[in-house]
């Protein structure tokens, strides 16, 4: 596995840890309420969408094929998930947990059009 | 292990699968451009954030108290992290390394202020 | 002058006093710190964008010349301005000069490219 | 009257205008889909938060009394009214009437508490 691959044998409790330990050497928990967490996982998405504007669907692909723009994105996804995964530390919530119950709420809004699956 | 804990035995793999699953039992998969994505986390931040306006601490404290608003949180918070595991598939993005990565540049924008950790 | 057009006649300190007199007669006032304020423009800004959402740029047309649709988008940005002009009266800003310093700033980083304008 | 106070004598339709003006003597109107002003208009509200972020109540106030810090923030309210002006431009909006017709409904649901007014 290339050590650039990690999802496969990282539990999200892992990746939370490693988040909340960086946090904690820093001292920074005092300033990590839920709601100055939920403004900043705005700001970092609007970070992450600022990447896409003003470019055709042509250029935006031309943007992701390059290495260095690719990597300014992936910090920016980066700070959304480190700042979701704060908030979940701080509120005691399960993030898989709340994906399957969402996700099983969203099912029965939109049943799966393909019989093969879920 | 409680049903209602599954962070500690699910890999972001494995949670990134079932975000996949689900959208690919739609038929999905189209609308997901990665403009269309970054929009969807800047909303549902959104979303997240508004729980919070126009309540004091102590309002926001006793709103996280009650098991029905902590799981509407829950939910909204979830939507984030479906549209990030969602971007980062479309962009084939491994999420713990860009949060590994994007913390040691942190790092060494904030050096660790505890001499015990990282 | 139809009665819809009313921004030809209408000075931005009397449409900020519109909003500050209806904020006033329920004694908001007090909610509207300019954090409070700022998460507002943000979570209306959010909720305008997501009528755009999932929508080709065709469907988006098409849900423009709608006009239920459009006095919905109208709304949210309604919304949008009115915490905006919340925002100005709360810091004593001047719209109208903000803009144009602004603008002129932004001129300085990108000249004119018409010879007849600006 | 103090130069810098010109809301007073400027109607939205004039402060329209100079948006309008400066970006056409850019020719930057093709860019301007209703999509990405609304997409930009959300990441110039989340730029405007960000300065806020972190902040306790006091900090935010002693920030507020710093002329610097207070034109940096005008600035980056000037940049969402900047696109929420384009947006009605393009969509032939009437902001002023947006404004009452939108006041007009919320009053509906929340009626004045004070007699002497709205």
């Amino acid at each position: 596995m290339s050590p650039s691959r990690m999802d496969g044998k990282t539990t999200v409790r892992e990746l939370m840890k490693i988040v909340t330990r960086f946090r904690d050497s820093r001292d920074w928990r005092k300033y990590d309420t839920p709601r100055n967490l939920a403004g900043s996982i705005c700001i970092e998405a609007a970070e992450l969408l600022e990447h896409f504007q003003w470019k055709t669907d042509e250029q935006a692909a031309q943007m992701l094929r390059n290495p260095e723009e690719l990597a300014e994105i992936s910090n920016e996804l980066a700070d959304v998930i480190i700042y979701c995964l704060g908030f979940s530390d701080t509120l005691s919530l399960d993030v898989s947990n709340a994906v399957q119950r969402k996700l099983k709420r969203n099912g029965e809004k939109y049943p799966a059009t393909r019989k093969d699956s879920q």
